[in-house]
């Protein structure tokens, strides 16, 4: 199975975020582009999630901890950790999700 | 958990290809880089995969059939399906297995 990520349509599935989803038996990836300021607020899901920054700033909360994120830099999120954050500056996210996130098919 | 790619060791896991190897409880995120000529001979494991070529072209064959794939593109490969491949030119690949590849711990 060939994606051409060029040709995959984005959805703003956030107000702010717009991601490209890829979906596979197992795994979610969400390729995001993110406006400067946008906000996700603080959720779970029983998903477990690694987020890497691929270009800007990203300032994220997990369990009440803030801290910001650049380019390089990946974070695991546990099932059921509570996170949430917003884009210091316009930033490339790439959000990989274990199982399926099926409501973003 | 916060993981610095920068501070990752790379291990030349195969010939020609260096790898950092990242390990949740459910995946391993594979960011190869990838000599010009090295080559992976034809194999195949248990594991789902999908192989993100993010820089140079790499050749892969996949059940038998040759392509070349280049920035933007993506491929999944489902469990047990045979693959192999060379770098066309330098490359970086970003690969994703479900479950862990216990073997690149």
């Amino acid at each position: 199975m060939l994606i051409n990520l060029n040709e995959t349509e984005s959805r703003e599935l956030i107000p702010g975020f717009h991601g490209k989803m890829i979906h596979t038996d197992k795994i979610t990836i969400a390729y995001w582009e993110v406006e400067a300021g946008a906000e996700i607020p603080e959720h779970s899901h029983h998903h477990e999630q690694t987020m890497q920054v691929t270009e800007g700033t990203f300032e994220l909360t997990v369990d009440g901890e803030t801290r910001t994120y650049q380019k390089g830099e990946l974070v695991y999120l546990a099932p059921h950790v509570k996170h949430g954050g917003r884009a210091i500056t316009s930033c490339k996210i790439t959000d990989i999700f274990c199982p399926v996130r099926e409501e973003y098919r």
